[in-house]
């Protein structure tokens, strides 16, 4: 298909898409005239990707290039590739080492894992952005003196088990390696606001059930 | 306390303390000299919660002193004021009413919403930022080609329904309503790098089960 076409199959303006190319989001298409490429399925579905990381997930470009790298790196297996693609999403603030309640949180972020049996994230430990961004999270808690016992947190780790089976179940409809990759960062990413949203609406319910006066 | 005592049991800078007194985010304390005032543990808790907003939460302080004044105003029942201070969090982009997959997501929202009996989200609808935030997740899923049916939704519904029941178990256990208030405002903001990790991490330890080869 010409641009106008992937522009109008994608929804992206064809200027974006431009753009796009030139920062080397989306590949180049196939030159078929002196000023004119030819894209193909390929294109429309790394640009849905690129969509979901720049408006949705609010990545800067950079970081964007960063994952699709990732993502594109055959030399890597496909677990490897999907999990670099997701480490390089934004992950929030690093934890600051120079505070006694990181170092607290660190030895109860690893007993917790230890206890999950969750050894990917044990043996990735300190290298695992999900991982530094839990430890900032729970030192956090610490600090301003709100509830973050390691029973409480094994609960959340439980449901966000059920949640990832169903992710993967998700990523795995997908037929090729290259589209389970995109789906599993495109759905990171877009779940997100839908897990955030039903958090709030569901506490929403909670509260008027148990203190009733709407 | 003097504001010294204030700024060392807090760990906030007095420069910072003076800044959110001038900004209205902390109440005045009580003038004992011409140059000094006491403060209490309300004070402290305050504090504890404005850090979270700002810090945390990321919130301009303008949208802290808006979610502070919900949480404070008496003459709004506890239920009203717990739902005004959360409904006053940021909650990203709004739906673009303009955009046909927002019709389309709001009606299957709707749906949702009632095949759970979430009648306090179906009630207030459009008017609860939480609900805008769900119909615009939706539209994107929609829009970007991704899956978004119900069953999945009512799925994820059904733990968000688990985390929210824990939450208000621990805002509960908070002895006064503006302590109940105060947690259930810092613990939607605080929990919610936890529950982003903990996903993030069981989707690593899932993903190397499924696909392998560390």
């Amino acid at each position: 298909m010409r641009l106008a076409e992937l522009s109008e199959r994608s929804g992206v303006p064809t200027a974006t898409i431009k753009y796009y190319l030139r920062e080397r989001l989306l590949p180049p298409g196939t030159r078929v005239t002196a000023t004119q490429s030819e894209y193909g399925e390929d294109h429309l579905r790394r640009l849905r990707l690129v969509r979901a990381l720049i408006q949705v997930g609010r990545m800067p470009v950079a970081t964007a290039r960063e994952v699709l790298a990732a993502t594109d790196d055959e030399t890597l297996d496909q677990n490897t590739r999907l999990g670099a693609a997701v480490w390089a999403l934004p992950h929030g603030p690093e934890p600051d080492e120079d505070d006694p309640a990181v170092a607290a949180a660190r030895l109860q972020v690893d007993g917790l894992l230890e206890r999950l049996g969750w050894e990917h994230g044990l043996e990735s430990g300190a290298a695992s952005p999900a991982y530094g961004m839990l430890v900032a999270a729970v030192a956090t808690l610490a600090r301003l003196g709100y509830p973050h016992d390691s029973d409480h947190l094994a609960f959340q780790a439980g449901l966000a088990a059920e949640l990832a089976r169903a992710d993967l179940d998700l990523v795995e409809a997908y037929p090729t390696p290259a589209e389970r990759i995109e789906a599993a960062v495109a759905l990171t990413v877009l779940y997100e606001p839908v897990l955030q949203s039903l958090r709030r609406l569901a506490q929403a319910e909670e509260s008027t059930r148990r203190f009733g006066g709407r």
